[in-house]
């Protein structure tokens, strides 16, 4: 029996398995845990330029150091000296990033072997409505384009059912697809 | 009259005025130039990371090379390896940076000298949904928190115009406010 143990596999697309489940297990008995809070500090660096730090997040009522930084510029079309990706390149990569997490979770959770993942996507818009030069055109893209590219040991069904579940559970998804709330604060310094 | 003209700023905020202005005029004659693609390639690498490759952009007609990568992980707590920010902090960068790309541009056609512009961002969510724990638990932040700092010659009441003019005319802002639609395909190969 402890041969037959040890041959188990203890990790699926590089995930350790009995970490998996043992998150999962952890939030149902401990539901305050769950409770996370992301949070960045984006800065200013002249013309078109900004850099984001992410410091620390909360999670299960700790709060934990984690540092990060995201840089974004403007292409040189657009005024900007193409430093780093732009607001939008970021989005669609926020978008991918989670729906990518969520596909890899879901095929784990199914027992698949993943080989590869890819998730292609587009956003097209008008930038005479964000530079306001006409109140008709709307300053957004309408919608986004995505494909995703699987190869992996899952039928076409399994593939199916994990795409549902992505877009029943990944933030970023949802983030997008519902109307987002916000709760704002000016704070004017006069220089 | 030389000597005058010489001496009116040619930059504000450090961008060029001349071309800030072109810019919109360009736009307002030739409404083509306006339409552009934002597209990015994302691809899995392993337990939770993704990288996001941005190779070409589309604008005025033309498919136009740009380079840039985005790195996404989780933090340890959530079984990633935490060698990136993960898709909520790029979605706050996202939001935060082009909200930041709309200031400096209001402030610049008010013709107000920006000392500093901060836009720190959170969102809160419960990590049950995400993970399919809970089907009365929401998977994302139902909103998100920001304050905007700035410093800067102009009055509270330009500062709070310029606020309500990116709330209306920023793409990301806006990405999120109002519910996206989306189109998708998904191509599976058995491996």
């Amino acid at each position: 029996m402890q041969s037959q143990a040890q041959n188990l596999p203890t990790t699926l697309n590089g995930i350790d398995l009995a970490a998996f489940a043992g998150a999962g297990e952890s939030l149902v008995a401990n539901p305050e845990l769950g409770q996370v809070t992301f949070r960045a500090k984006t800065a200013w660096q002249g013309r078109l330029k900004s850099r984001t730090e992410i410091s620390t997040w909360d999670a299960g009522g700790q709060t934990i150091v984690r540092r990060h930084r995201i840089d974004a510029d403007e292409p040189l079309e657009i005024l900007g000296e193409n430093t780093a990706p732009n607001p939008q390149d970021l989005l669609l990569a926020a978008l991918a990033a989670c729906m990518s997490v969520g596909f890899v979770a879901g095929a784990t959770r199914a027992g698949i072997t993943l080989e590869s993942l890819e998730i292609d996507t587009e956003c097209s818009l008008d930038l005479r409505g964000a530079f306001g030069l006409d109140p008709n055109v709307q300053p957004h893209a309408g919608h986004i384009k995505y494909t995703v590219k699987v190869r992996g040991n899952g039928t076409r069904e399994q593939f199916e059912q994990i795409h549902r579940e992505v877009l029943q559970l990944s933030p970023n998804y949802n983030h997008l697809a519902q109307p987002m709330a916000f709760v704002s604060e000016l704070i004017v310094t006069p220089s």
